[in-house]
């Protein structure tokens, strides 16, 4: 049986996708990857390091001093983030060039190490269709990339590209991820609890209400 | 008229490639990055340095920490290196998986900032057929990842991929490259003057002589 790497952000997608890799792949054969990358709110890397220790799969983070050498964004700067749906060149403000691909390409090279050749991205090009390196053309062509670039045959796969926020969350319901919901992060403002006032703050509950399951993550905070 | 970037590493043929890129895009349209990635020898950054000042060309230098972080390898670890072309896998032990499609990555991203839609790079598949993300296959898959993945026309130019290093060469002296040349870098032990005996110091000797030309490094070396 082969093994499998996901991309775990600490966000609600990716972990979603942690559980889908689980069930299809069986938990002992699943590790992720996170990546240090001068995000603005380090609260991300602690939920991915406590949605991995829950799930009980290994959990490694690499660092990426370079995006914040390429220059600032919303994402890794310091300017206040009220919507990150701003548009600037027809793309959300938080839009760092080549991200995507270059976290699927490390995510790629560590797999190599691993002798893994499954890699699992959370990207959906439903809800966030600004972001040109998470759609599927662009994921395809990377595939085709790293596998003529390392000589591999790796499988980029991404179970919620076509998905609505609303079909992710029962999908969640489905593997039984909503304990490790809870312990995702999503608000672009860092705060815990969320904001509720920034997009993704407003994707997350509009997502929830619509599949008709209350959000794991407020009970807690409300708790 | 559109701008170009090379990425310089600092040894023959990328310099070969800046003096190219000068001949085809004008020197004041010409700009250079280099990666400072945990290299084994920095006289590399030096070189590149140096070679991007004589040329008069913009340079920009970026770290790169996370190849550390992913495990060591010849070039950035520090064992000896005998020959660099000592197989494991079947690649050169120098290999780290994908370092090329991240480096162009990269180099793409930073373009995008400065609104640059040409990419050079020195990478040649007759000599180092070794390394697959430096053959033309991989590039060419790249250049569409990139394209689609940051909505850019970008155009990844390799002029000495199929070049013998005689006739690169002949064509750095065609282009006034050899003076640049005397301050690159080639030698994998680092040394100054070059060792001569390792697998990169054996290949420029090689293509120097078979161009009947002789290296300005040595003789520069010998004065």
């Amino acid at each position: 049986m082969q093994k499998a790497l996901v991309v775990l952000s600490g966000g609600q997608d990716s972990t979603t996708c942690l559980y889908w890799a689980i069930e299809k792949f069986g938990r002992e054969r699943v590790s992720t990857v996170s990546f240090d990358y001068g995000q603005r709110h380090l609260i991300e890397l602690e939920s991915a390091k406590q949605i991995a220790q829950l799930a009980g799969v290994e959990h490694q983070v690499l660092p990426i001093n370079t995006f914040n050498a390429l220059g600032g964004n919303a994402l890794s700067g310091n300017e206040e983030v009220d919507n990150a749906l701003d548009m600037e060149n027809n793309l959300p403000n938080t839009f760092v060039p080549g991200r995507n691909i270059i976290f699927m390409s490390y995510a790629a090279a560590l797999a190599y190490q691993k002798k893994i050749t499954h890699l699992i991205t959370g990207v959906a090009q439903t809800d966030y269709s600004g972001y040109p390196d998470c759609r599927q053309d662009t994921l395809q062509a990377l595939q085709q990339t790293l596998n003529l670039g390392m000589e591999q045959s790796f499988t980029i796969h991404t179970p919620l590209m076509y998905m609505s926020k609303a079909e992710t969350v029962k999908l969640a319901v489905r593997l039984g991820a909503l304990e490790a919901l809870a312990l995702s992060h999503t608000c672009y403002n860092g705060q815990r609890p969320p904001c509720g006032r920034c997009a993704a703050c407003i994707l997350r509950a509009k997502g929830f209400a619509e599949a008709g399951v209350d959000d794991p993550l407020i009970e807690l905070e409300e708790k």
